[in-house]
């Protein structure tokens, strides 16, 4: 299903042109029009999907092994030296189009990280009782 | 396979004991003992891949499903307003341990960023010979 007002949707389905990377009948994969760097693709799922949490389970089993082979296209294409593939959800998470997508960014040895937290000090028994409450919730 | 120097191979076959939240007899998920944010996962595959790059199919099309079942749980039990989805390749990237996980991260409203980016601006020209660049060696 598309949605009315979605960009992402008439992007994905050819409404509205964009430089595209690669199709098939599931998704798009188009060049960010405002990359980090060189190269940055989004993976566009055509049917909409407002985020992770939603998404159908053909598309998400599909979406990594895409993920991957335009990783594999950008590492020959751009000699990268490295890649990160990141999914955002929610505003909370820094997601700004409410379509679910994938960033899949080339990285270079000299350029700056766009990935980073703080790397916080864990209680044990804390530890236990978040992992214990995650689980009774899956 | 899995590779005998490797921490996360240990982890994700239960050689080392960890806050697992899930596993089965792909994965194992635990929470990362430096959080960025209290109940930060890891999906570890149980098998051996340096990264994206070099991971099977299989692996790929189970993995986003596990991240989808995590992720809905941490709402659950964390009660977040969003999530992040991160996945480094390379020492460019950020990635430190040379098997393949996510990071699976709970966000909230008042929380910092993890995930930025400078938004540069594209030339139409370029982008088209990026995007045929990339295609061709899909």
């Amino acid at each position: 299903m598309k949605k009315d007002d979605c960009i992402f949707c008439k992007i994905a389905n050819g409404e509205i042109p964009s430089d595209t990377v690669y199709e098939d009948e599931m998704f798009r994969a188009i060049l960010d029009l405002s990359p980090a760097v060189k190269g940055h693709t989004l993976i566009l799922p055509k049917q909409h999907f407002d985020d992770l949490l939603t998404a159908d389970g053909e598309t998400l089993s599909a979406a990594l092994k895409l993920a991957q082979k335009i990783a594999r296209a950008q590492k020959a294409a751009l000699k990268c030296d490295g890649i990160n593939v990141v999914q955002n959800n929610g505003e909370a998470a820094g997601q700004t189009v409410h379509h679910l997508h994938f960033h899949v960014i080339p990285r270079y040895a000299d350029g700056e990280k766009i990935v980073t937290w703080p790397q916080l000090t864990s209680e044990p028994e804390e530890q236990k009782m978040i992992a214990a409450s995650i689980a009774k919730n899956l």
